[in-house]
């Protein structure tokens, strides 16, 4: 167990370096029958990539991704789905900085230490076109629960100091500007600051936030495999994320129980606005971030995740080399003064690759249930 | 995978219900060698026992623990060690309130939708006396890191909005107050608002903080299964924890590239202060509370966890019974007014689990160091 | 992962030494609703309990079974259900012999060698009385399956060179002789050999077949978790096995594709002869032993096991002691002369557990089901 | 979990189909370190390739391996090591005969009823073809066995009844034949015997044994995870292996225990005949094929896996087609009429994969080994 698995049922292998020859994922346990085309998981894919704003890095990656396995007709097999982006920008680069340097914030010194040498260019593995491999495998899980009613959607709820609005939210806005906020003000505001942030060669930090709406109520396992607890582990596996939280996460722990405790009530209205067909039990309010015990409870999943700044700046900072000696260090090129936005689609892809393996682990916890799938 | 079993390599299987004929746990994995007696165990449980002062319900569980396997002639055999408490107290009880109306902020409801049905006394199996069998493994891990010279220590940071000061900041006075906050001032303050709760019939959340220290650099796997974020997993696992930070956490958020960097340099002095044989690399600050990476970097690992409210309160409260009828619910019998000071010695058990886990897994990693261990 | 535990959704731990405390077995991810009683599990502890005939050995372990978790109102919850068997006969022995001397074909050897040290009392934990955690869970998984249809049903095979004949092959017969051999003129021939074996203090091997019939086709995963490879591994795993078949085993080997292929055809009649609603896919044989690709394909699972004989004998053997000295040992007190007849229903037990465990896997593997099941 | 994943700390996960775009694998937990080339890898590719010999299939593959990640400057870094084969030979078939008939001995019915639909160009996922990833994973495990000085050989020890004589065994025959037999004159014999079977438009079954040298005791885990019950899940996991044994195998089950029992004795030589610094204990006999209770003794390991013949035949069968009618079908193209030779590396390479990660697995039981790697 080296860590690049993920996953019980719907378990994901990722592969890859920087400027190795590609990044990549392979998909197994995903369920037979899903529709699955190279354009569905490019446009996850181009929602990481850099070089869409003067806020992320202008690096052309390409970023193209082949399906080379699982999907047969336009459907998964049931079979593991492999899935590559070769890199094109290989050329030879000047890595000498890095190469010998212990970069304050970066995981150089730390992979030297665990592995005895690294693959130094661009960050190697510890780079964050890791992540590459998390999104296509996260459009595959994405897709699968939207087949069963479920959306995972994740924005930038701060950058540095300046936080949404819950008044002029609106998810859709997420799409309308380059830092994913869904709150237009807000997102005019950080983009002030971001670009105080590249005069000053400094970077900052902000929060994502993410909504899972649909799922059924009884998915996650009791004890040491509860929903939040998984998620937890899935967002701090991002490189970066420092913090996590579950609806009202910290708050909750300066809160009072009588205004903590969400109360159970009835509705005969859906998430929609629809009328249901019988009434059924809602949680009037969502303090929970809708799980209970570590279990969903049927209200949205509500969950953030705090990411620190981008370590790489062009100021210099106090370091020490591989031989021991005490450094100065200027990283060079260009870096995104914000982790964040590029961040965002990752936080959805390890959100639903989660949320689809309890989903399908869930499916064992009562014989009645068992017993009517097998026709018993 | 139904959520009781924890680890890899080190790997445990918890049970037991709240009302059931006991709680236990079976650690497999536990290297052959380690000195263990029930007495190292008990002393660990005594910590999270109740009815050890009026914030502490008053039940007397005894919680006597018997080690029935993988100890021989007072040293651990290398197969598996089952600890269990037997439940003293199981007279019969009414448990009409909460057998039918599901209480809010407990995972009543949860576990209906999930199982069909539950044991409902006390709790059942989403009752914090599920920890016991954590608690009993913790202690195993804590001996087995003690052996390597790494210690794990838990205490309060925060009661409400109530946080310690690192002015007055003492590890051991933690031992010396009920609420085990290593602030004697904040400890008195707590107190008092922690009585204040019981008069309003409420409850109140806080912070647990978790420092570790002595482990050496390269623990912890890149991508899915970082240091961080199996501790985040092992965190948020444990009942009504709705928040996890390393290092600067949710204020790394908002801060700057330039001040959360922690830049490195050169040491002869190891952490007691003692003089080293040769100059060695540190962090020159702990903004990231010991990872990069996700791999431990020698300085000391920070971690906290952010609890909610007792969701067990005296006052009334709107909710649904099984029946699907809306009703009111008084929860009777004694709680306590917080959860940290208990959850305490829980956030140590599972920190150190997680630690040694890690650390057995790392052992794999360079192939010179494997040959060395082979004599190869 | 020191190899206590088993399985992946069904997830069994099992702990105990010959003369510890006691023996159990936790069962994880048993699914809600299933009737099971202590009794329901005594039956199957019973027929590996030894001092039933004067082919077992007389100690009288009582092997009463204590249910501690998991079940309420005489249901499974879907929490782990803890077992238990306690010791009763645990005065104090005069290990001599065994403490300090390597037994032949025991694992007393590599015990030291892996562990440093052992419990040497009765063969500690690699005695055979390791499987009574083993069937415990088996028993859970056998009734799990029964309430799915499908039943799990093992027999001696063969005891030396005497193998039962097909011809004279009665289910039912197993249960009338002390050997569990569905045929009664091999077991009487068997008997005859065991008595001369007895004389001669010495012991022998023999073949236990287990037919698992009811199991619907497409249980077992592709490559790595093929049904049979599990099965092998489940069996392999028994103390004292050597060897594994499904179907036609070694002599398929021997065979020619025209022979060994099974033709697939059309029938009306189910297992039972009862006439179908419409006709159904069936093998006109059952060379595959029920599987095609580690897939079952609707027929009989038919697999064997191969035992070695019991390695304590009562003639001396040359050895070598924990002091690397030769030396010879006689090993006292009363041994089977064959291992088989106990050890049927262990290879029950794993069958069942192996079986169950992927059949709930199953679950997962085509979305037009999972659509079903959460009703989308 | 769907199968395609296989190991726990050395953990690979292969894809591909035999017609899709290519096949491919990612070994996950390779120590850092081992010195690795594309070369290696195809050396051990090229066994298993078709097209060499009259008795394997002609069709031109290629085979090329490409290492895409995992390795830098000629070295293992510790991240997972990607490779991947395209297929060359994709071009247009007509698959009219297997796309809709279900093909006796293969698994097409299965897979229909586990997924709904499937991959039928050649077989799918469940052809040969995908054990190329396995080789590929087995190689980089061969090599690191290597490095600890452990050697893995197999060969062909049955082609239908013909079996190899120990008396005129040679280990470097092997290489000699295109059988993989170490014994040239049964090699001679079996050549004749296949040429009789393709004549006869006919295959046969046979029986590959792997012998591991080197390896020290106390390797492999009690219970579930003993060296031979894993190496017997890695065996039935290679499509058409229907029997494993280990040591005596199934004719331990005949024997006797005087005669089954290996003596333990002293040496002062090593397996070579060097002398050696001082007496070490050995068995006089492996009638257990180098393992006891599961754990490896220190004597070579001794293992089979029987195979049946080829399903592929070119003489008409009678089987049935998805539309549920009976039919007929001849197979055509070359098909190889054993499955043995090209079989021999795919067995070194699973028990190259098992062995390897139940060493690494071992690194973790004694106290007194993990306080000196870690220098406590």
């Amino acid at each position: 167990m080296a860590g690049s698995v993920y996953g019980t049922l719907l378990k994901i292998t990722t592969w890859g370096e920087s400027h190795g020859k590609g990044i990549g994922v392979v998909v197994d346990g995903c369920p037979a029958g899903l529709s699955i085309a190279e354009a569905d998981i490019q446009t996850y894919l181009d929602r990481r990539r850099p070089g869409q704003s003067k806020f992320t890095t202008s690096r052309r990656e390409g970023d193209g991704v082949e399906i080379l396995s699982g999907v047969f007709e336009g459907r998964t097999t049931g079979a593991p789905i492999a899935m590559e982006v070769r890199n094109l920008d290989q050329r030879s680069q000047d890595y000498g900085a890095i190469k010998d340097v212990y970069r304050p914030g970066h995981a150089d010194y730390t992979f030297d230490e665990k592995y005895g040498f690294r693959d130094y260019r661009g960050g190697g593995r510890s780079s964050g076109r890791e992540t590459i491999g998390r999104v296509a495998a996260g459009a595959v899980a994405c897709k699968l629960l939207e087949s069963l009613g479920i959306a995972v959607s994740a924005y930038t709820r701060s950058v540095g100091a300046i936080e949404i609005s819950y008044d002029s939210f609106s998810m859709e806005e997420r799409w309308n500007n380059r830092l994913y906020m869904p709150d237009a003000q807000a997102a005019a505001r950080a983009e002030a600051y971001l670009e105080e942030m590249m005069a000053r060669k400094d970077s900052c930090g902000g929060v994502v936030e993410c909504v899972i709406r649909g799922l059924p109520a009884g998915i996650g396992e009791p004890v040491f495999d509860k929903l939040d607890g998984c998620l937890a582990k899935a967002m701090v596996s991002i490189g970066a994320v420092k913090g996590f939280e579950i609806g009202d996460g910290f708050a909750a722990a300066r809160a009072n129980g009588s205004g903590n405790n969400d109360s159970f009530g009835l509705t005969s209205e859906d998430l929609d606005g629809n009328p249901l067909m019988k009434e059924q039990i809602v949680k009037r309010t969502n303090h929970s971030g809708g799980t209970l015990g570590g279990i969903s409870d049927g209200s949205d999943i509500v969950l953030r995740a705090a990411f620190k700044p981008t370590p790489s700046i062009a100021s210099p900072q106090a370091t020490v080399n591989r031989q021991g000696e005490e450094t100065d260090i200027c990283i060079k090129g260009r870096h995104d003064p914000i982790i964040v936005p590029r961040a965002v689609v990752v936080v959805e892809a390890m959100a639903a690759l989660t949320v689809a393996d309890l989903l399908l682990l869930s499916m064992s916890s009562r014989l009645d249930r068992i017993q009517a799938f097998f026709n018993k």
